[in-house]
Order: structure tokens, then sequence, then C-alpha cells
């Protein structure tokens, strides 16, 4: 392989073609459970250098796994074993190339981390909404090859609804330039939307064009306790009308979730926890484009209808920011204290938002029937039917042996309720390495072929990164 | 042919292929600009007909025209003149499946009229935001395969953007359903977002899930009149951040082009028209969760923040809805007060809108100078970038002449400019067959390869919409 990795050094240059040393930062995946092994890592500094990586690897029919921030849940952004792929690190590339404020556009390098591409807007006096817990380690790139989901999609939608255009490398080495910033464009078909969510198997998204938005005059949090999931769901309903799309966020947690966080964080105050009437949680979020005044009068307006319809049994807004970050911190908290607490198996589904009651009371008591003891960790977004359904061991016992005795079983039991309700076995995560399987058992075969043909069709040499997504 | 007739027949019911009588209602389109001649129409009642006449079709070699209320204005839904390909008619299959208040969705069959879907949500309590001036008359199935805008895209997106899924029959006559209504699923490709603006080139849209909304509690509208093209985009920037998503409507509309509606349709008084300050006009609209009375406000303190920051010279708010529809009526009239004027060049364009104003003046005085007495009749939706920029021949003189003489070098202009500008010389029409030769020209070569290997790739045969958005 020498030839190709003096050809790479030359093109990007010696020290960003990286062999020696410790390179477990790209070839270990965020939640350390795979370690792969890389022929070398790239370092390209601009669009140029990756078009011309992609194609010598072409020609030596070397397969390309493009990284960002590696901080995917799937196992989609490392090598394999083999030894002979080559890790495409777009990190260097982190310059916001411009913004424009008139078109609410800013358009970004696909190494920017996403924290860094919020702050240049926010700069800028506008608001990039796209928001979820790696946000200081991932980057854009990796947000939208994962169509990334966050916490503001009730809003805002998924990374793919904030992208207006893309800049991509083929697998054949050639710049498409998606960048133009528009609105409307019928001018053949949707090429953003098939890179966007493809992790990284039909080419490499170099930059983006993103949509801002007006920043905001007050944001303000609720938590709300509902008697049941199903008062939860039509609290939604009735605070998507009242509120409109002032409503940006709407996080539902389970009891048990919640006193996880009391027990583990005992300096995070939880409202109404063990409460009797309070067997579920909302976290809701409300921006106004008026006045922190007008959204107060709004929420408080919402939440006593609520109480009146019985949907709420109990609620508080947050008198300020100190009280709102602690609110959000509570919720995102939920995985750690899962973590102390000991082994759990997490899936990450979709569902219609009217299943949802449905699908956990049904999920619920076939898990609790199948294991004695095991306990409901149940989080999620809410208002975008996506719950983060996590199954936690009994208290006591071996946690090793639960997971090597039933981890198995309890994602067969859940994915098999994910698929009798008609919902989505991976809603913000994607396939990566680690669900090619689950997708070749529970997508629709006619989608699969099409998928198969797309792929053969822009990657016919199976170099971009092989055997995510879809088997090699 | 007539075996495949026969099969057809034997699938659909005799009454439902027509191959006789007057069948220009299918073959002939929109603007009456092309008719071509169909083998037959075929008009199936379900999703397994289409599946079963797609497959016939396949084995038989022949080319299928999806077809929904063949309002399109490319030329995209008509068959050619071999009178070798079927018209396949979706109008028969209208059922709105179902609607699922809790989830807002609404699942429903691609031949239902866009109005009927509207009525649908209403009835429901809930809103189907999707609105344009074929409504009476075009299918959903139509808007989705075309990507239809409309005036309510600024709030709600395009066609796209309000669709959760698909179901669709591939060109091997196989049926794709992704009807789930989920609002995260990353399980692979994005085919919806690939079937959709396709014009039936890659299979046909047979349902489709979309998005529903609340209702908003109050609609108003207003009018301003702005001294220049940049001071209409200075106050698109004052009424996004302050009204947010309230601000649902924001159409730009030229003196002259409003002065036709006042020749034209006199019973339709057109604020400010002729004075010196209302060079343009724009029409907002504002939507709002709460009441009538805070949306008066909330535009009301807009327009005096415009007025003192100079970005608009005068204003009126409509008192009700009669006033409300009046103003909306003026500007959906310049497109037939500019045919009674005479003949005239139609272009539709999307621009950033930070662009727009160096583009019109740029383009308006090329033209001017380039054909001595143009007049330009300029309007569209500005908050998404989109111009309907239309170029009127000199008062008097032979119109048809001035068509023949003219057009071509009038479209050469202006997509130059278009393209000079960065903008799509097509956003909202598409391609269908009278555009596909501007495609390959303004198109990327790298993005016209994709599409031609993704079309080859699931169309091997050349069956769908052969010779529409792609050269056959």
């Amino acid at each position: 392989m020498t030839p190709l990795l003096d050809t790479l050094a030359a093109l990007v240059g010696p020290a960003h073609v990286i062999t020696d040393g410790d390179l477990c930062a790209w070839e270990q995946d965020w939640r350390r459970r795979v370690r792969g092994k890389a022929l070398a890592v790239v370092r390209p500094a601009n669009t140029q250098q990756v078009a011309a990586v992609v194609q010598a690897c072409a020609a030596a029919g070397t397969a390309i796994v493009p990284q960002g921030g590696n901080t995917g849940l799937a196992v989609g952004s490392i090598p394999d074993a083999s030894g002979t792929q080559i890790v495409l690190a777009l990190t260097r590339m982190n310059a916001v190339r411009s913004i424009d404020a008139d078109n609410l556009t800013l358009t970004a390098e696909a190494g920017c981390i996403l924290h860094n591409l919020q702050a240049a807007a926010h700069d800028a006096g506008l608001l990039f909404p796209l928001s979820l817990a790696a946000q200081g380690s991932c980057t854009i790139g990796g947000n939208l090859g994962t169509n990334a989901g966050g916490t503001q999609v009730l809003r805002y939608g998924n990374a793919r609804e904030l992208c207006l255009g893309l800049e991509v490398v083929t697998p054949q080495g050639q710049c498409w330039d998606g960048l133009r910033g528009l609105r409307k464009d019928n001018t053949g078909y949707d090429l953003r939307d098939l890179f966007i969510g493809s992790e990284g198997t039909l080419g490499i998204i170099t930059a983006a064009t993103l949509r801002l938005y007006p920043q905001p005059a007050a944001r303000l949090t609720a938590w709300a306790a509902v008697p049941a999931l199903e008062q939860a769901v039509a609290l939604l309903g009735l605070a998507r009308q009242r509120l409109a799309a002032g409503l940006t966020g709407f996080e539902v947690m389970g009891q048990f979730a919640l006193s996880l966080v009391g027990k583990r964080m005992p300096q995070l105050r939880v409202p109404f926890l063990g409460e009797r009437n309070a067997p579920w949680c909302v976290l809701l979020e409300n921006c106004d484009s008026e006045s922190e005044e007008h959204a107060r009068a709004g929420f408080e307006a919402l939440l006593q209808a609520a109480f009146d319809a019985g949907c709420v049994s109990n609620a508080v807004v947050a008198e300020n920011l100190a009280q709102a970050n602690q609110l959000w911190q509570i919720r995102e908290s939920i995985p750690l204290a899962q973590a102390e607490e000991g082994p759990n198996v997490k899936h990450d589904i979709a569902l219609r938002i009217s299943c949802i009651p449905a699908f956990v009371a049904h999920t619920d008591a076939l898990l609790q029937r199948s294991i004695p003891g095991v306990r409901l960790v149940n989080f999620g977004h809410l208002g975008d039917g996506n719950l983060h359904y996590n199954v936690q061991a009994p208290a006591g016992g071996d946690p090793q042996a639960f997971l090597r005795e039933h981890e198995p079983a309890i994602n067969q039991l859940v994915y098999a309720a994910v698929a009798e309700f008609g919902g989505s076995f991976s809603a913000e995560h994607g396939i990566g390495s680690l669900k090619v399987d689950k997708l070749e058992r529970y997508q629709s075969p006619v989608a699969l072929t099409l998928m198969r043909a797309i792929k053969q069709a822009l990657d016919p040499q199976g170099i971009m990164n092989p055997g995510r997504v879809l088997r090699a």
C-alpha cells in the first residue's frame, strides 16, 4: 500500500497522513464498544484535497471511512479491523465560509463543530437551532451524514430540514457544488436529501448551507406532572394549539428514570419526585418572539387549561434562566444516572405520537413478564414521537450476566413491538455498522432493493464506508 | 398493442381503459401549448391495480405517463406525440384513508384534489397548509411529484416539507409502503425525498402521509408600500424577527404588475396604486395562535417599526376577512391581468433573498437595453426568494411577432442572469418536458451525472415518464 500512502502524503502533506502512534481517537467508537484498525488517518485541508484523496483511493481500490467528531452512536465512523481502510478526517475543514443575514443562511465546512456554528450564528444575532448532547464535539458533516435530531426537532426539524444545500465529493472524486442557499429549487432529483442521512456511504459531505432563524426574545421552560402517558399526548396537542411554533421542546420522562437522577445526582432537585400523581413528567419549552412576559402568560394559560382538562396534575414554570437550565439538566442527566445504576439495553425508537401510550403499556408488560424485576427507563422527545426506551437490569445481581443472558432477547422483543406498532427501530441514531442486520430485518424488502440499487449506481466500486447502512 | 390493452382492461375493467372519444383532457397540457397522443388512458382504482398495470407495461416495454390533475406548468404529465405511451390517471384514487389528530397527520391517495384535502383537515379542526392557485383541480400526487410551492412556503415549506411518507409503485411494479407517519426515522437512504420532485420518472406516488397543523386563531393581512426592493428585503427581516412563525405570507409586487390589475380589473381597488412612494408593494399575512386582537397589535407594531426605519412608506391592515380576501385577490389576479394585456415570457426563478434587489436592477436594465419599450411584470414570493419575473411585450405592436422575435433571447438573457447570481431557473414549476434543455445547460454536470445514474438504477427500462426531467 505504500504507493497510495505516498500519493496521499503528496496531496495533503506528510503531517496529515497519520499512520504511527496512538490512533485510538479515530479508530475507536464514541461509546468504546468497538476498535478498528486504520491503514492511515488522512486529514485534508480543503474540498480539492478531499476530491484528490478520493480519486487516489478509487484508483487503488481502497475504502474510505469519512469521520467528523466521531461521536456517532451506531459505530459508523471508524474503520473495520482489516487495516485496509483509510479514515478521512474532516476536522481540519472547520471554516464558517459565510453568513448571509438577509437570506438567513450560513455556509460552513463539514468539520465545523456544532457548538461553534451555533456561536457563529449567535454572534450574527441569529439562531442555528440544531442542538444535541454531543454539540461540543460533533461536526456538522456528521450531523448531516446521520440526519441528527436533538432537542429542537419539534419546532425546527431534524438536521435535514435545517439544510438548504450541500457540497459533496462523489465516490469518483468529483465535486458537486449545491451550496446556492435557495429555498425553492426544482431542477431535478433531490440529491441533497439523498446524501443527508446516508452516513458517508454515497459520498463525502464537505460543506453545507444551513438555515438560520431570528433569535427569540424569550425562552421559558416549564415542568408538568401528568397522570399518564395519554395525558402527556393530550397536553402536547393543547400546547401545539396554544403556543403553535412557540413550542420548541416537549420532553417526557418516566418516574423511574427521574428517580435515578434523584438518587445519583442528589444536588439536582427533581420536581414532584415520588409524588403519587406524577408517574410521568413533561418538560416544555416556549420560545417567544415578543417578550418574557408574553411567554409566561402563554405558558400559564396553557397549564391552567391543561389542569382544568385533567391533563396535568401539577406544574412549575422556571422563574429564571438558572432554574430553566436546571430543569434541562435533569432531563439530560438521565443517561448518566442510568449508566451509574448499572447495565441497560438502549433503544432509540420512533412511533406515531398517537400510538405511544399503547406501545409503552404493551411493551412494558411483555418485558416485565419475560424478565422478573426488570426496570424501564423511559424518556424522550414525545413531540417527535421519539422514545429512548431503555431496559435496566433488575436491582442487584450480576450486571454482565444480565446483558449476556438477556440483551438479544430484549432487543428482539422491543423491535418486534416497534414493528407491530408501525414504528422505526432507529429514530435519530442511524444504522452505522451496529444495526445493519436490523435494517435487513425490519426495513421493507422493496425499500432495501431500491437502496441497494442506489448504492450500486453511485458507488459501484463499493469504496465509500463499506458495510455501513448496507452490507458490503 | 392489443394484447397489452386487453390485459389492462382485465386488470382495471374495460370502462377504465379509454382509447376512444375525446382524450383532450388527458392529452393536452394545462396551458394548452402542447397536445400529445395516448395509446390509452388507464384509470386504476387502487394501488394493487397500479402495480399490476405497471407490471404489464414493463413486460410490454410500454412507457407510462403518470397524471393527476394535469395542471402542471412544465408539460410533464401528458403523453408525447407517438401514440405509444399510456396515461396512468390517478384521479379515481381519491380517498382520504385516515386522519390521526394526535399525530397531526393525514394519509390520502395520490388522486385526492388538494382542495378536498384542505377541507378534510379543516373538518377535523386542523390545517393542511399547502395552498396554490390550481388547488381546485390539482392532486396531491402531482403536488408531491413536482414538489409544489405556493403561498404558504415561508412558514410551512414546499410540498416536500409537508410530507412524512409515501406509498410508491416502482418501475418494476413493486409497491413500497412508506406511510408510517413518523417524524424521525433514520433507517437507510431517504427514498421519500428522492421520489418527491422526480415528476413520475422514478416511480408512481400512490399515497402520502402529510403533516397537519393546528388551525390558527386568527389570520390577518396587510398591504405595505415600500420605496424599493431593498426595503422589501429589510421589511421581511423585521417581520420574521417580530412575527416569527406567525408570518405565513410575504408577497412582493411591482407597480407595473399592479397597474395591469388596476387597468384590467377595475372592480379591485389596488391600494397606493400610482403613488410615487409605492414602486413596490408587499402583501403580508400574519397567523396568530392567540387572537385577532393580538395579531392586529403585532402587525401594527411591526408596520410602525418598519415605517420608523424607512422600510415602509404607507400601509393598511385589512379590517375584516372580505378586505383580506380582496388583497389576496389582487395578488392572484396578476397572471390574468398580464395575459389580458398581451403576450409575455414567464420565468419562475429563485435567488438568495439577499441577491434579489441587485438581480432585478441588473436584469431589468439588460432587458430594457436589449428590447426598447419592454415592460417588466415582476411579482412573487419574496419570503422564499421566488420571483415570477415576467417580460411583457411593449405596448402596441404585433404580439405574436414579439414572441417569435424575442422569446428565445429573453429566456437566454434572464436565465444567464439567474445563473450569474447563483439562482435557480425553476423554483416551483419543475422541469417536465419544457425545461429539459435548460436543466442540461444550467444544472451542474456532476449533479446531472448523479441524476442519470439514479434514473438508470431505478428505471433501467426507461418506461417511467421518459424524456421528462432527463432526456430519454
